[in-house]
């Protein structure tokens, strides 16, 4: 089952690679991570999206609560929670394919952040649902490049 | 100075770990980080925003370079790419407020993601500026809870 993590921690030295070889000691794998300065410049939040039972990963999140620099942990389920992911895509187009591409774009509510002779770059937001379908009409004309931030998530209430 | 470095690597296991440990072993700051699949699942891409002069990031390129799963390690500079980070900012409104915070929003080309009684969360891309300036507008309403991606970024060319 895959699992949203967020981890508040104080913005000091070395947290990201405890956190980091927590999972990895454990044999665990993460799917997707980020970590920056909350408003709050003393403290930054992770999100860390991983896989694995229910049972072994609370046993992750009571680690992570253990951690001296953890300030809250919180595992997101199913509903309660707003996740959101950006991603870049470079594509491929000549002077028949831009118009198509650019429609594509705009269906999915998506915006062209660089045009050059040769490609498009694509920003898209949304659920890893949306952006894989976005990924998966483009790539008919030639993906030259894609860079994900990985899922961040806010609770509802 | 600031400076983006994107790392290809091999999506295999503990490779966070070694980066991250690569960074902090050197007393080297990470600002912001990011790790996602590519659109090929068998390569990672991470993006990493650190400041420091460049004689001594240049060391840590050539670290990265000698990892054994790092396929490309690129270090930006200024002008030569694109880079867009997401944040979702839940802000504090009321009956009186929620109009005004939805016209910032709106002048950000923001987007309301969720709306509850007494709060709502906001999604905005772009810029480390432009997302600066936001989260300090919205500050005034009060400002619940922020996550972000930290930045991402593609050549230009």
């Amino acid at each position: 089952m895959r699992h949203t993590i967020s981890v508040l921690v104080e913005n000091k030295f070395g947290v990201l690679t405890r956190v980091a070889g927590l999972f990895s000691g454990r044999g665990f794998n993460i799917d997707t991570l980020n970590v920056a300065p909350t408003h709050d410049p003393s403290a930054s939040r992770m999100t860390i999206v991983t896989r694995g039972n229910d049972a072994t990963v609370n046993q992750i999140v009571r680690q992570l609560e253990k951690l001296v620099n953890t300030i809250e942990v919180r595992d997101f389920r199913e509903g309660e929670y707003i996740d959101r992911e950006l991603v870049l895509v470079k594509v491929k187009v000549d002077a028949k394919t831009r118009a198509e591409v650019m429609q594509i774009t705009d269906i999915f509510r998506a915006g062209i952040v660089d045009v050059q002779a040769r490609s498009l770059t694509v920003e898209v937001t949304g659920s890893q649902d949306k952006v894989g379908k976005l990924v998966e009409l483009l790539s008919v004309y030639g993906i030259l490049d894609v860079t994900r931030t990985g899922m961040i998530a806010l609770p509802r209430n």
